[in-house]
This record gives C-alpha cells, structure tokens and sequence, in this order.
C-alpha cells in the first residue's frame, strides 16, 4: 500500500499557488514552475457560509440546470384582459412591486399609486378616503411576484386594469403585466391625478378591447425574439425600449387595422403605441419573469430568480431557497432628472423591472445600448465596463441576447449571490426615479445597485440549506 | 533694413522635421528641440496637381462652406406621387443610377431592371421587344442624379412608377427617390418576372395612394431626425434601416389608418411596410441627396457631392468641378452571399446608394451599426476601425448624426479628394450585390471601395479649376 501523503511530496513537485504574487515570483525567480489560481479573499459574507455554499455538492449541477432552463425560456403574448379575470384579484385585493409591504410603511410614490388606484376602481371618492381604506386593511395589499405578475416602478395593479398574459412554450410557464402608461405624470410613477385616472379608464375601454381583438386577430406574438432583436438595436431592454416599442407597433399593426374597430379607434390606439417608447417594458418584464421563474426551487442553486423593489426595501429571492425575500433598505438612484428635479426629489428604488437585470440585460446588457447614458447618465465606457463586469457575478452567457459590439457576445446571465458575495461586485440596474411625494410622477432616470445586505441574507440561507460531501 | 532670409539662421533656431523619424531623432540625440510635422509622401495623384489643389487659396473656405450647407441641410418628406408628374418624365424616359450609360454598355441587373421598367410601362409586350426598344434608343436613358433623383441599385425610375418627393428646407432644394420594393426577387437587383411587375402595380395602384392620402393628412415627415434616431439604434443607413422603417412606419401608420382607404387596404399598407425592413433608405437616399447638393458648385471645394454607380462604371462629382463625372469601371463587392450564389454571381457595383457614404452615414457610419457585419460581412472591430479611418478623409464631423459607441462623436462628413489622394485612404461603402446575370435579382451584400482612378480624375479636373496666390 502506498502512503498517500508521502506522495504528495514525490518528485516532480509541482506548485499552485492563490493570491498575492510574491510567491510565484519568488519561486519562478528560483526557476520553479507555478501555476498561479486568481484567488482574492471574499468580498463579504461569513467565511463558514461561503465555505458551505462554495462546498455545497449540489452547487454547480443546480446552478447548471438553472442556467439551461433560463436560456431554453421561451415568452409568447397570448392574451390581453382584465386583471380581475387573468388574475382572479378581488377589487379589494391591489397587487404591488417588490417584497412585501404594508401600507404604513409604503413610500411617496407606492402610497401616489394604490390612492390613484382606489380612486380608479371606485372604492374611494377621494384620496383621503383611499388611504382611510388602504391603512385599515379593506383594500389588502400582495407583490406582483406572489400572483405570476410583475408590475413596474409601484406596480399597482387592479382588477379593472388590463393585462397581458405570456406563456413560455418551453417551461410552461405563465407570467402577467399590466399596460404600460407612457412616462411622466402616470400612476406607476405614484402619480394620480384626473389625467391619470382617464388615461387608465381610456386603457380599459380602448386600448385593452383593441389590442385583444387585434391579438386574437393576430396570433401569438414571440416577445422573446423581440427582446433578442432589441439588444442588436440599440436597446438594453430595461430604460430604452425605444426599437422594441416599434417591433410591437409593427407585429400588431395590420390586426389593430383588422380588429374591428373604427379608423378613428385603431388611429388613436396606434398613436399611443408610437408615442410611448417604454410600451414595450411591459413585455420584456413579463418575460424575463418566465424565465426566471423556470429556474426557481432547484435545490442547491445560488441563482437569483428576482431583484425587486417596493420603494421602501429591496428584495432577492434566490433559486435555492423557495420563496424566501431577502430584503433590505432600498438605496436611492443617481442619475439625470427632468426639469427642475433634483436629487432630494427621488424617491429610494422602486419596482420589479429589476426582473430585466435578473435575466442579464437592462442594465447588464448597456453594452448594447451606449445611448442610454444620455438618460440614465454615465459614460458610454462606464456603459461597456458594466456589461463586461456583470460576467463575473453570472453562470452563463444567454446567446439569444447577442451583444453586438461586444463581438456578439450573450448578455451575462443568472446572478450567482456565491459570485457577488466572493467579488462584491453588486448587480447593476439601470431604472426610472420616482418622485419621493406621493403624486409627483417620474422626476428621471439613473444607476442604483440592490443593497449588499440582501446578498448577505441570501448567503446565509444558502447555507443553512447547503448540505456537504 | 534686416536682411529677411539671413534673419532666418539667427539663433535662438527651431527646427521643424517632417515625414521620417530618422532626422528628428539623430537631432533630438544631439539635445536640439524638434518640431516634428506628421507627413508622408502623398499616396497618388501627380505632385503638380496635388500642389495646385493644395495650394488653392478658395480651397479651406470653399470647403468650409461645403460642410456648413451639409451639415446644415434639412430633409422633409412632403409628397408622393407619380414619376411621370413629379419629374416631368415621359414614358420613353427611363432614368438609371450612376453616371450616364449607353445600353450597349450595361450589365446585367441594369439590363434586367430596364427590361423590367418597359414592360410594367407596356411599351414591350415581352423581353426580346423591351430590349428591341432600348437598344434602339426609342427609349432613351437618362441618370437618376441629372433630375434631381435618386435610385437604389439599377435605379430604374420611369414615369408610371411613385416616387417621394423630398424638400430641404433650409437651403431649398428638392430631391426624388422611388418607393422601396423589399428584397430579393425585386426590379432593383435586375429582377423582371411576373411577380416583380405585379408588385410594382400594386404599388402604384394601393401603396404610393395610401401613403399620398396619409402624408397629405399627418404633414411632412421629418427624415433628417429618422437618419439621426437610426444611428442611436444600430443602423448605419444603408444596409440597414431596421429602426428607420419602423419609425417611419410609427410616424405614417396613424394617418394611414385615417387615409380613408378601407380596413383590409390600411392593412395590406402595414403589413407590406412592417415587412420590409429596407423600406426607408429610399427616404435616407433622397435625404443624403439634398445635404450634397446643396453643397455644390462652390468653386475651389474638393469635397465630393456625388458618388453613383451604374453597374458597370463608378463616377464621382466634386463641388469644384461642376456636373462632370469621373469615372472608372466598377468593381465588384466582397461580402455574405445569400442561398447558393456565391462571388462569381455577383455584378460589379451598382447603384446611387453609395449617396449614403458620400453623405458620412452607409459605410462610414459602421461603428453605430455593429450587427451589420452579419449581413455585409467583416468584423465588429473593422466596423468600428472603418469609421475612426473615414475621419481622415472626411472634411468635418456631422452633430446632428452621432455615433454613441464612439462618444457620441458626429459622422465623418464631406470626402475631401485631397485627402483621399495624401492617405491612400478610399471611401468605405456599404452594399447590396446583385446578380450579375439579368433577371437574378439579389445574390448577397458586402463591403466596397470606388476606384482609385474616379479621385485621380478628380484631381486632375480640380487642379485645372485651380486659382493660385
């Protein structure tokens, strides 16, 4: 029998060595060959729980399978119809982005949102009687998450709001979002105004028939090779939906003509699609959530399977650990703002269009899209530096989302919290700000991160779960 | 008095060095302080022509006023029409792209095309009769660029066909260009079969109508701020104009829908609009059009306003030098080929396109459009190299076409003939390839240089126009 440790010590030795390069230096200055590891002490989380995670057996086949099943995600447009009926909400029951919350606890523009929309479903007259509703619990609040749904900025989303229903032909999946409003004084943004309250009603009485009627008309649209076509034309998918809000236009355009309505009707409804360059986030959101669900619950796995916020907190779930929030205070955007806007103006991060980030564009595909930094802020390197940097906290690269200057490179996809935690490099999102008092609408757009906290809360559950050799 | 050229050895000396290292550094070895001046031997162009044309005093404020009207120059769509009307063509009046050309001497897809155009215009009952007529000279052949048009490919443009008439309105000129068949099988690439001539019917019996009504309804269209939203969106403008055709497709389709023509037309409109992704250019072309034109005869400018090819000869216009054409035989582009064909199939250049390139977008312009090397072949990084090379030729920088992967740095504008003959540096265009056999129709796209001897003619004629001090 041979002594396995003395062999270790057997010629040829062969030396690997981790860390600071003074000691392959030293030992190459001594003509011995070393192999050097790229190893840096962890970023942050406990060492015992980074060991259990990293030791985890199940660790690279899960985060391999969450991979394959997020890349293999397919998003079809299927349906557009009341939220009530896709959803089967209750009038009282008023879905929200981003963890949990309660309405004590909610910011400007969440509390801006659910009064806009208590008013809109005519369960208050006025705002006062909204909030008197909403803060003794009649009107009861859920994240979009809980119901399959995904909602952005507030995410408030009603019974009498129409939606969209995507299905995913590869996993099966099934995910919703509302209509998207436009930009500016709009009830996503906490707005509530008249002009808000009509705009959703004309939404409701118009645009949802029309586009249902053009839909059925129509056939399915393939919203996952739109968002593939975007990342070659300049879009990222997240604050520039500009080419993909016209790929919609021109899928749907013919069955809007087609779909019964009055010239009149189709005029109006294809003017609000072509004024609205955001139309199509709403689709892209929807998704990225089909994806990302098709890698939840795979034991083991380290990847994110949503990054969404409620104004207040910032939330994670990762794929390992069910349907746990890990949360944290959400910090609050920097960026470029409309008008007189300024910094004290914006309200911390809100809603679940992070969900784009989740999936590895929006602000991890700003290679593909240098123009964003004319309204995000940024520079045009910051913005190929980012994309470039989002590869080391994710398992895979999606080729569907060919990045083009980047030599047609796969935006950086699945978020590993094992990566973020041993680099702490966070995940970059690009967003919208919100005006911090309820009612203000959007004040700009910029560059935020999640919270470290949240990954640390992750860590620390992956670990409890982890299970070893 | 001072004796002038003894003054010129009284120290303190400077020396300036120009072209080789060789004499800046024995020098600087010798502790002696050198101006180096970047020069090289020029790279064509004979020495008395290039120092005539250099030393043109109109030269550097002739060019200047060449860039101003370019850059300054507008681009409105305002109506569409009939060819016959609009150009005051007759029916026995074909128009063609590039300099002039005799049909004894056109090739294959120009042959195709004319063939194509007499019998939509049922002048010939079959093709043996077409080619009767036009080898007779009773119909007669005229370049699109001689009646302010313009035209795609063979850029066959005869009366019965629609055309969009294009104003500038700051510097006033007009320009024409006829309305975008699609790809493939089409009259442009030399097609002439029964599809080809039904389509062109179509489009003068519903297309060119329906657009007519909705322009008269929606007012002109801006297409100089389409050009500049396509380069923020991965177009460069002449093989691709993806984003283009969908924002002129947003800005025309709700005037389309209230045009009055009935639901299945406004349709038939959308849908043939929505499917052809190049649908656009002919509105670019006429853009690029006017900027140029507006630029010439401005005596002394070097600057180039036309580059045009027929299929068979490349020609080449200069602010300085009037309506003449200097021309050299075509050659053939290298690039991706669809289907079976292959290079042997391919025609030399054709086309008036190549306007997009003398305009500073097409081929100078790749470095916005990176995913255009999978359709006109190269790499990413050629794309981006091309574009920082045309700077060197190029007399200004376009504000109003910014390029966002490299800063947002204005498209290089206004080729210098000058510059072109010091660098060796050619124009760099951009192109679809057609069949070189009459009737094939489009066989690929790729990358194409002007002959070298278009700009040595060029020299030649400028130098001759040249006043001295």
């Amino acid at each position: 029998m041979t002594r396995p440790l003395a062999a270790l010590l057997t010629p040829p030795l062969s030396v690997v060595t981790a860390g600071v390069d003074l000691f392959p230096e030293a030992l190459r200055g001594q003509r011995v060959e070393v192999d050097t590891v790229d190893w840096r002490p962890p970023a942050f989380g406990d060492p015992a729980e980074l060991s259990a995670v990293a030791a985890d057996p199940r660790r690279v086949s899960a985060n391999r399978s969450a991979a394959e099943r997020i890349l293999a995600a397919g998003a079809e447009l299927v349906d557009v119809r009341p939220a009530g009926a896709a959803l089967g909400l209750s009038r009282e029951l008023f879905l929200h982005a981003g963890p949990p919350i309660e309405f004590a606890e909610a910011s400007g523009p969440l509390r801006g949102a659910l009064i806009g929309a208590a008013l809109f479903e005519e369960l208050a007259g006025d705002p006062d009687e909204a909030v008197a509703m909403l803060a003794s619990g009649r009107i009861r609040l859920e994240p979009c998450h809980h119901h399959r749904a995904v909602g952005p900025m507030a995410g408030v989303t009603t019974a009498s709001m129409w939606v969209s229903e995507l299905r995913d032909p590869i996993n099966g999946g099934t995910a919703f979002c509302s209509l998207n409003e436009g930009l500016g004084k709009v009830l996503r943004y906490g707005a509530y105004s008249t002009e808000v309250i009509e705009r959703l009603r004309w939404m409701g009485q118009v645009l949802g028939p029309v586009l249902a009627a053009a839909l059925a008309r129509s056939g399915p649209i393939d919203i996952k090779s739109v968002l593939a076509q975007m990342l070659q034309m300049g879009d990222e998918g997240h604050n520039r939906n500009r080419a993909g809000s016209l790929m919609f236009l021109r899928d749907l355009a013919p069955a809007i003509a087609e779909s019964g309505a009055s010239a009149d009707q189709v005029a109006e409804v294809l003017r609000f699609l072509g004024g609205n360059e955001h139309f199509f986030l709403n689709y892209g959101m929807p998704a990225a959530k089909l994806a990302m669900d098709a890698a939840r619950d795979i034991a083991g796995s380290s990847v994110v399977v949503a990054m969404a916020r409620n104004g207040t907190d910032f939330g994670i779930q990762t794929s390992g650990t069910g349907d746990a929030w890990f949360t944290a205070p959400a910090l609050t955007p920097d960026g470029l703002f409309l008008g007189a806007y300024g910094p004290d103006d914006a309200n911390p991060d809100i809603g679940d269009s992070a969900i784009m980030e989740t999936l590895g564009v929006g602000g991890f595909s700003m290679a593909a899209a240098p123009a964003i930094v004319r309204f995000v802020g940024g520079t045009v390197p910051d913005a190929l530096a980012t994309t470039r940097r989002m590869y080391d906290i994710t398992v895979t690269e999606n080729p569907a989302f060919a990045i083009p200057v980047l030599e047609f490179r796969g935006a950086p996809t699945g978020i590993d919290v094992l990566s973020v935690a041993r680099t702490g490099i966070l995940p970059q999102i690009n967003t919208g700000m919100a005006g911090r008092v309820a009612g203000t609408g959007q004040v700009g757009a910029g560059l935020v991160k999640p919270p470290q906290e949240c990954f640390e809360k992750a860590l620390t559950a992956l670990s409890h779960n982890a299970t070893s050799y």
